[in-house]
């Protein structure tokens, strides 16, 4: 409890100086880290090491040790994404609009920091970096809550983000790492509103729904992705086998890979068979309602919970259905609001589609896995908001920024 | 707890329906519904009565019952900015930003409606209509739980949006009136993130400080405003008179109005007793740190609490300033980031006022009462943001929307 609150106010008193820093300062020193990161590629690799084997002693499963491995190339990406962060427009002090009132006042909203966030992640030691180096860009101050089997790489990799800083126009301390990673102190962070403008949880679904239903402080909720695709009557058949097996099967572990496919009975009818058989190609586990049983016999019955489940995983669930407006219910019902696919050609049922769906994503033939802050883009990426308030869908840069309004007067008072 | 998730419920299902409206039919409900008011005039001003005499009753302040009190006068204004809210700018459906990616993608950045609005407020009848009118302009769906006691001249004024919207092409379930105005249920609004998309509490700080705490549903906190007006030693001396007089006496019952004068000691040295003869004229009682109880002696010692309480009366308390640096750390110590003013004549300290002062609005030279949705030309408020994400000073349409990502591809898949 006493680090958080001694790191936390130490945080909240940079915040300030953190927002007037100059672009200028601000790169040099992502241009500092990326070079000491590269420097320092050894002893941060040692220091992993250490977390690696102690997660393969307590039996991590091998896609959580291989999150939390870094090497050599691994690193090399990290200091080159820092190089690439500097070539990004600082959205700080950017006059969003400027207006004069009939009194005379002229109202400025101009773009300013957040002031403190708190980012609460699961072991990889990436999120370090990445998150350090987006809230120096855009001024905020960061105080970082990792996870206990990535500790002596997030303590390795904020040891070199100091080192740099420390020849930098920039306060070392405006980035903070607890070390106290036990559950009490991070539940503390969730109610620590006197120094925290915001939480980003990063990680699995339970921990993401922990914060949110324990946080007072404001959260941005990133990631939950349980996304659909439906293939309309008048697919292109080889477009939509082609959308749906990169949307499950190219990289099945993320949150904007294909959980379902809701396929119209007409499309079923002619090509149910030729998508299962790439599908099954490629190893994915089919599930099926009873009218896609039917279909194919290499389906095995889905369950209500597979309807419900992101399974990130090279399983994929399938529905028949009667109309578009039975695909879009179930997407009502079972979808988190991440990313949804109509495969049509249909002009009138791809404007249905775009009106009625609510999510953060919705593509007209196009893969689901587009959604990402590099694909839209943005340059970088802190998550992505499957919540409405705030930023929605990929948070680059300018999620992480809030505004304020500047107002000139000549002596106005109000009557 | 039935009716409130019946409630919630119902509007839920209404929101893909009420995001897809033309701005045509919201407009023309607006509009019959302003014409419903005024027709219906005598049976609103019956059913507000009882509340106001049971309020006597029970005795609530003068202020509280002239907040719940309707007239004649007072409906009509509501009717006529209902009509003002006809003339504003629908921004459901702008396209934000349309850019098109090297692979061919075009992405479309859409204002979308936020869906479901649970507002909770105290005794004040006219924001039953104010929430209910700017949510069906930005095709939100709206779930008001107002104060018992005002239950009858809201359940009034419910069925009068109902009999109009009956009458419009928006469904008339809309907007919903939780007749339950037990504690319990308000609490259970609090979690029922599965039906609200955003909480607005509209009251006094200790409403919106439950409603922080204690809600996982995300919040749009509003209006706790403990206001600051520095004066600089290069201050002209009428105009900061001025602006601290209007500041405190126009209307000090609202959050912006000032609670702390701070003064440079040069400029108070020559002007002081002016600045008290004029706020004594107007019946402001003074309270002072050590240096201004010496300089009049119609100052009683401020206390502690003074510092950091917003008053919302005819009560000022005034410090003396070696610095504005002094003046910046006590607005950084007790300030609610609402809005802060300079008056100065000196251009570096005003630019040092704007960097480093964290506040949704600061003034230069003008009076920290507008800070107001109508006075920075929004046209309608829903109230003012105290926080950082989403929304940050007075919020109007704007603030009750989302976005989506809307993308057009051609068989796009990633690799």
């Amino acid at each position: 409890m006493e680090e958080l609150i001694q790191k936390a106010s130490l945080l909240k008193n940079l915040t300030s100086e953190l927002g007037a820093l100059s672009t200028t300062d601000k790169n040099e020193a992502l241009l500092l880290i990326a070079d000491e990161l590269e420097n320092e590629i050894e002893f941060v690799l040692e220091e992993n090491k250490s977390d690696v084997l102690k997660g393969e002693e307590k039996g991590l499963s091998p896609s959580l040790i291989d999150r939390l491995t870094l090497t050599e190339s691994r690193i090399k990406d990290m200091a080159q994404a820092l190089r690439l962060l500097v070539e990004l427009k600082d959205p700080i002090k950017e006059v969003i609009s400027e207006t004069t009132r009939p009194n005379g006042l002229i109202l400025k909203k101009i773009r300013v920091p957040l002031g403190v966030i708190g980012m609460i992640y699961e072991a990889r030691p990436n999120v370090t970096i990445d998150a350090a180096s987006l809230c120096l860009k855009t001024g905020n101050a960061v105080l970082l809550r990792g996870s206990s089997s990535a500790l002596h790489s997030n303590k390795a990799l904020v040891s070199v983000i100091h080192k740099a800083l420390g020849k930098s126009n920039i306060p070392k301390d405006a980035v903070q790492l607890l070390e106290d990673t036990s559950r009490d102190t991070a539940e503390k962070m969730f109610t620590l509103n006197d120094y925290l403008d915001v939480l980003i949880p990063r990680g699995g679904a339970s921990l993401i729904q922990t914060v949110v239903e324990k946080s007072s402080v404001p959260v941005l909720e990133t990631g939950v992705g349980n996304c659909h695709i439906y293939i309309d009557d008048s697919a292109d058949k080889q477009m939509a086998i082609d959308i749906t097996v990169n949307a499950k099967t190219q990289r099945p572990s993320v949150c904007n890979a294909a959980e379902t496919v809701l396929i119209h009975e007409k499309w079923a009818v002619e090509h149910f068979k030729e998508l299962v058989e790439k599908l099954a190609e490629k190893g994915v586990e089919l599930r099926g309602d009873q009218r896609a049983l039917q279909l194919d016999n290499r389906l095995v019955a889905a369950s209500e919970e597979d309807w419900d489940t992101e399974h990130l995983d090279l399983i994929l669930s399938i529905k028949v259905v009667s109309s578009i407006e039975e695909a879009m219910e179930h997407i009502q019902i079972y979808g988190t609001k991440h990313s949804e696919a109509i495969i049509s050609e249909t002009k009138d049922n791809v404007e249905k589609f775009f009106t009625y769906v609510d999510a953060a994503a919705l593509y007209h033939n196009a893969s689901t896995r587009f959604t990402d802050g590099f694909e839209f883009g943005f340059g970088a990426e802190i998550g992505i908001s499957t919540q409405k308030l705030h930023a929605r869908g990929p948070m680059g840069l300018e999620a992480m920024t809030s505004t304020k309004y500047i107002i000139l007067g000549t002596g106005q008072i109000r009557s």
